[in-house]
């Protein structure tokens, strides 16, 4: 439909090993369903493809439990390797129940489990995020430019709860090529009026509208998102990490 | 491109006034554009076109502020009669700071001053948020299906923010003829593992791909989204309120 937004999955991705050039395996995959990518397209990957080229792994016997870890994993039933290794990758614990650590992570990002992951890893390992997610994003946007000739805005995603609202939503925890955050402040509406404390967290959004079609079964580690007037800038997913000071929600 | 998921705005829907009937407009709007409204279809309305529809709107005049709204507002240079309808329209206050009330809404949603809004509404008057969203997405869904004979998913959508994170998103308030949230739990992995604890928010992130084109400044008050394997059901937006006892993140 004509001024339409697309999302497409790009699908036929093989399974992504510490090493891939993972914007080379985008690229192939683009090309075989027929896609060419264009600039100002939004080319989103998913955190766990993302960590696996970059082969964030931590092997679970190598893994010394602190005093800390061993008593959280005897009262909830888990692996006191696991839970150490949750504790290493958060520079703050923000809240522990029930088994789930809520942290924030080295880069300020508060998540469950500070975003170490077991499920759709293979054997006794541990995923971890990206050390920098934004240079993550920037060397798949190059490698995609390299490839392609397209200069698309990259982001990286991951899949986060959040407080007060059930489910989780996946949100950018890289970005590459664009401003993660349009700012409406000043702007006028249609009523006259100066619109206020209105920005937007595009690249949030962005990512939640990829994952309607990367899913969670369904291996599917990119989307591309067309249509969409992305705001292009050198900007970083600091950006989305909200200071303490200025955070009412908390 | 084949696969994808489309986003499209419906543009040309008049500026809607108290009585309106939004399904009309809507379907009118889209068949002017040459878009035909198929079953399985998603179509998000944002909160200001609804709550306009449905006139409501409190008329500041008439407001007569309470001890703690003139208080409040004093201290942040506010409009007591505002801050009353805020306060009037909670049912709990989280915070207050800076100006800023966060409250949790009759309808369980927590939101900066209880979703109530002057921006975008014409005169001397503030906007309410629709007092059962879930009654006027079904409402919405009904004159669709009278309107053009498909059964559509319909999402009443606004803006909030969120702790930890910096911006708004596009978050659901209303949903009809879809379930707000997929449940993977017991689902498979790629590697055999059983997935836990992922339950995905998907009428968020539809509200959040549909914000892609109707913007804050162009009055685009609806989009279509289509292709997306919408879960049939008969949901309701309470699913999206997390209970105090189970939410990790406060």
């Amino acid at each position: 439909m004509a001024g339409s937004v697309s999302i497409t999955g790009i699908e036929g991705i093989p399974e992504v090993q510490a090493g891939d050039d993972l914007a080379h395996f985008i690229a192939e995959a683009a090309r075989a369903q027929g896609v060419q990518l264009q600039d100002d397209d939004v080319l989103i990957v998913t955190q766990k493809a993302v960590s696996k080229s970059e082969g964030r792994y931590v092997i679970l016997d190598d893994i010394e439990p602190s005093a800390l870890a061993i008593e959280l994993a005897a009262n909830w039933e888990k692996d006191a390797r696991h839970v150490e290794v949750v504790l290493r990758e958060s520079k703050r614990i923000v809240r522990m129940d029930r088994g789930v650590i809520i942290c924030e992570t080295k880069h300020g990002f508060v998540c469950a489990n500070a975003g170490v992951d077991a499920s759709n890893v293979p054997g006794e390992r541990l995923l971890l995020l990206p050390a920098d997610p934004d240079a993550s994003a920037a060397r798949i946007r190059e490698g995609l430019k390299s490839e392609t000739g397209a200069d698309v805005a990259v982001i990286v995603s991951d899949t986060f709860g959040r407080p007060w609202r059930t489910g989780y939503t996946e949100v950018a925890i890289g970005v590459a090529g664009m401003l993660p955050i349009i700012d409406y402040v000043g702007k006028i509406d249609t009523h006259g009026r100066e619109l206020k404390a209105t920005w937007i967290c595009v690249a949030d959004e962005l990512a939640s509208a990829a994952e309607l079609v990367t899913g969670k079964i369904n291996r599917v580690p990119a989307a591309l998102i067309r249509g969409y007037p992305v705001p292009r800038g050198e900007g970083t997913a600091r950006e989305m990490v909200r200071q303490a000071e200025t955070d009412l929600f908390r």
